[in-house]
């Protein structure tokens, strides 16, 4: 693989024409290597997994939806080892380049994606996350990225990673771009969706960033608010649910064990079977892997239900929560050497990813914060199934 | 394997013990084979399957859900080629038996889960329903069967199937245990659902049925309506989705093609990759996958999130609707062996399940009626996500 490729985010560069004229011609997208290509294999991140497994024959559902919709397919690109991880410091393939920050790292697992598109190869990157592999990257490349309420969008030729929390986005550098790919992938209602009437910053996941990000998103957002005409809400993580909690029970006693149990179910069967050689990074993380009690993480599959309910209760049909993406900008390439390090990366930002997973819920980060200079996202959700009004508002409140 | 297991509907005997006590303490079930269980390799239904993929090392996520609630497993259930049929005459298994009609089919593709519970060897099977896999043998076989909303249930360790459409659920000689079986995996909400307020027949799907079938369901749901006081309701499909259409637009204008296509992209690779053995049966209908235009298709996918939104838009929270399960009993052994015989079952009955695989509905069917001494089943349908009100509207109605 030449490095040129890889500071692209390219494990490939292909052109697939379009199928179809369509809303999103003329626009070229890349696709994380984990969304099937016919007749090119798929790595998973993993030279291992690419050479254990036949090229498939049909492209992915969501592949075919964006090249009969218009789209050209430019590239295959980068994903962390399996996908799991939120870094994009790949063992195996290189890190992609973060174009706005270049001695940083991209955030992963769709740091190919995020490259993609931020050093101009591709207009949009078709691409997956569970635990923030889209928002992340969108957040410290300084990207538009969305991620769909769960099961919202077809993961058949999407390979099987974590089956209730997985979701396929789109990365992009504009919101007409990332708002017309998840259209034609969503096959939501014509009518049009209420417009916001309530915008609340969710003050747990506001309160874990830092100072500089706090006063930039709290700006931001009065000013967003001011112009829409509503009065900035705020609100804590116990009064959505109703009860005593603090937002760190999203992740730690709900998504995190179901992650977990469902990734043993899925790639976790085929390391043990097969043992292929896996890189650095990705078998520290598994090592928790193999040691993790499924049978005690039973009970947190149940609160994870309950936090779907409790939270989605709260919404009504007009109403956006906000919040700074990631607590940080990206941390410097490299710097994730040590197990303290990289807990203090991977801590606080999944206790904020954690909300719209264990919710099920649409989440779309903006590219609108900026600290010494690199770039920080802000991210909107709505309710469970809401995601045309997400789209919707995000448009409205921004444009 | 020995015929006798074959009858009962087992793959392979097991035994593991409960993991912890729990709400199926004392209650023994079976996995229908495209689900895993550690150590013991899974067949899909197809020997060139299991030939060619390891024993997984672990459990399915809903295996372990039932296993800590108190339940022990005691087999690996038949299931029909790839589980993508709806008969149960498994070319390479054979096929299990109907015991309560032991000259007809059991049904499919949990044909073997519904004859480990039809002949007493288990209390209750886990198995799997996209297209009717589990209504249809529940409906046939005279048992309790329920397919959950769509993604209720966690998927992982299940193979991959279609992956927008498939769930997993319980057949049952009892509905109080398929009841706690499902309440298990469900993990719902404590607080107590509405009782039924309204019971509607959809005359579409009962207008398929044969006259015999129509004569017990409306006798049956006359009583019920009358007992639960409420006035029986008769709805037409265009009136619950509020335009001019036929039911049989769930399956053809919609499921059918989301079906087809899921399935190209996860076992639809595989075959075509590896070329194994496939059976008589099973090869007829690849044939037709194999000559599906998958773009084409795609404007269908459209049609079925409208007609997802359409149908639940008309459900309230206490509103059942029922139906016959399947339009007729159980076609004899064997006379599925023309063009004509084999359509002339799988038309009538794809087009009444696709009501709910369209919709992602609940969906249970109560083993009510009785045709010439063999069991139909009787559905009852609740509104996307509303399983615990359907489990619950079903015991008081029926009990």
């Amino acid at each position: 693989m030449l490095d040129r490729a890889i500071d692209l985010g390219l494990v490939e560069q292909l052109d697939l024409a379009p199928l179809r004229h369509g809303p999103l011609d003329k626009l070229r997208f890349t696709v994380k290597d984990n969304i099937d290509i016919a007749g090119h294999k798929t790595s998973y991140g993993s030279p291992a997994w690419r050479n254990a497994h036949p090229a498939p024959v049909h492209n992915a559902l969501c592949v075919d939806q964006l090249l009969a919709a218009g789209a050209r397919c430019v590239g295959k690109a980068v994903a962390d080892e399996f996908t799991y991880s939120l870094d994009g410091e790949s063992f195996h393939f290189g890190t992609p380049r973060n174009a706005k920050a270049p001695d940083r790292i991209p955030g992963g697992s769709s740091s190919g994606s995020a490259a993609s598109v931020a050093n101009g190869i591709a207009d949009f990157s078709l691409c997956t996350d569970a635990g923030g592999s889209i928002r992340v990257p969108a957040s410290l490349c300084g990207l538009w990225g969305m991620r769909p309420s769960t099961h919202r969008i077809s993961e058949a030729g999407v390979l099987p990673f974590q089956p209730s929390v997985s979701t396929v986005g789109v990365l992009a550098e504009r919101l007409d771009v990332l708002d017309a790919a998840m259209r034609v992938m969503l096959n939501g209602p014509a009518a049009p969706p209420p417009s916001p009437g309530r915008i609340i910053i969710l003050e747990d996941a506001m309160s874990i960033a830092s100072p500089a990000v706090q006063d930039q998103a709290a700006s931001a957002l009065e000013r967003i608010a001011s112009r829409a005409g509503l009065a900035l809400e705020r609100v804590r993580f116990s009064e959505i649910i109703g009860e005593q909690s603090e937002l760190s029970a999203c992740n730690l006693n709900g998504l995190r064990d179901l992650q977990t149990a469902e990734f043993q179910s899925t790639v976790g069967n085929w390391i043990e079977a097969c043992k292929p050689e896996l890189g650095f990074t990705f078998s520290m993380a598994y090592g928790n892997v193999q040691r993790f009690d499924r049978i005690a993480a039973l009970d947190r599959l149940a609160n994870r239900e309950r936090l779907f309910r409790q939270i989605n209760a709260f919404f009504t049909p007009d109403t956006v929560i906000s919040f700074p993406t990631t607590p940080t900008i990206a941390p410097r390439k490299g710097s994730l050497n040590t197990l303290e390090a990289v807990m203090a990366f991977y801590d606080p930002a999944m206790t904020i990813t954690a909300f719209s997973g264990a919710a099920r819920l649409p989440e779309i980060s903006a590219p609108l914060l900026s600290v010494e200079h690199c770039p920080v996202g802000l991210s909107f959700v709505a309710g469970n199934y809401q995601d045309e009004f997400l789209l919707n508002a995000v448009r409205e409140m921004l444009i």
